[in-house]
């Protein structure tokens, strides 16, 4: 079993807000989007924008309030630098600031945010988890197979 | 602003409960993870656990009980039957059914699971969204860049 997430749905009551939310932060919707759900291609994985109501009704699940989500989904930065400007521009198009960017215990600089839904995205630099030019972030450990670098042994 | 989702943190109640399920579901721990904190390399991203209490206190949140998180994490297989395989290792590995895999609406095969914690995941083949031989979604329309593919041009 290859371990894999390959899309991330977030429930929403407004697609339209929802939308240019992330619009305004900088992701582009996809042409595959339709009325409605939004969909958006990031570092091999895409984000989906779906009515809360419909992802419960898709789910057979009940669309109970939330409470602690008890989710975070992080966007990695190469730097301080980057990190503070991408928090910031969440704010900017309307995110609810969480935590201020700030350093953190384990040698890194983190921050939250709530997007206009309340899901929960942290901004973070690791040094220690580099990312790639396409956005992937690799554990220290990780074997690369062959076919995430097809041209190491030309 | 590159789109991107670097890390998918779920916080857990039973850390070693929650880690023992990834384990049997597939997922390899890496050597990256902590007494407090386990991380799985997943396609260009990581999957990590961590206590539910320890990521509100992290994110400055209150750890209200979880209703419906408006959060599903899909896993795209590759086929029916890697969907049928996927789910039904899952289930084995103490996850709770939640929708049994079937044919939907949109011309796909889609089931819902719980993992110990409650968190959704959703095990999808859709023939609209292929993947590569890294696991990486892309949509339809996506324009990869020269650093998706960096011996395009060779």
């Amino acid at each position: 079993m290859q371990p894999r997430i390959t899309l991330l749905t977030l429930g929403v009551t407004d697609l339209k807000r929802a939308r240019a939310f992330y619009e305004a932060w900088g992701w582009t919707a996809s042409s595959a989007s339709q009325p409605g759900v939004v969909f958006f291609q990031a570092n091999g994985l895409a984000l989906a924008l779906f009515g809360r109501a419909d992802l419960a009704k898709d789910a057979h699940v009940d669309d109970r309030p939330t409470g602690f989500a008890a989710i975070s989904i992080a966007y990695n930065a190469r730097s301080k630098a980057e990190a503070d400007a991408v928090y910031d521009r969440a704010i900017a198009s309307g995110a609810h600031p969480v935590k201020a960017m700030q350093d953190v215990f384990w040698g890194g600089y983190s921050g939250y945010f709530a997007d206009p839904d309340g899901h929960l995205w942290e901004v973070a630099w690791n040094p220690f988890f580099p990312l790639d030019a396409d956005g992937h972030l690799f554990l220290p450990d990780t074997h690369r197979t062959e076919a995430d670098h097809p041209d190491d042994e030309r």
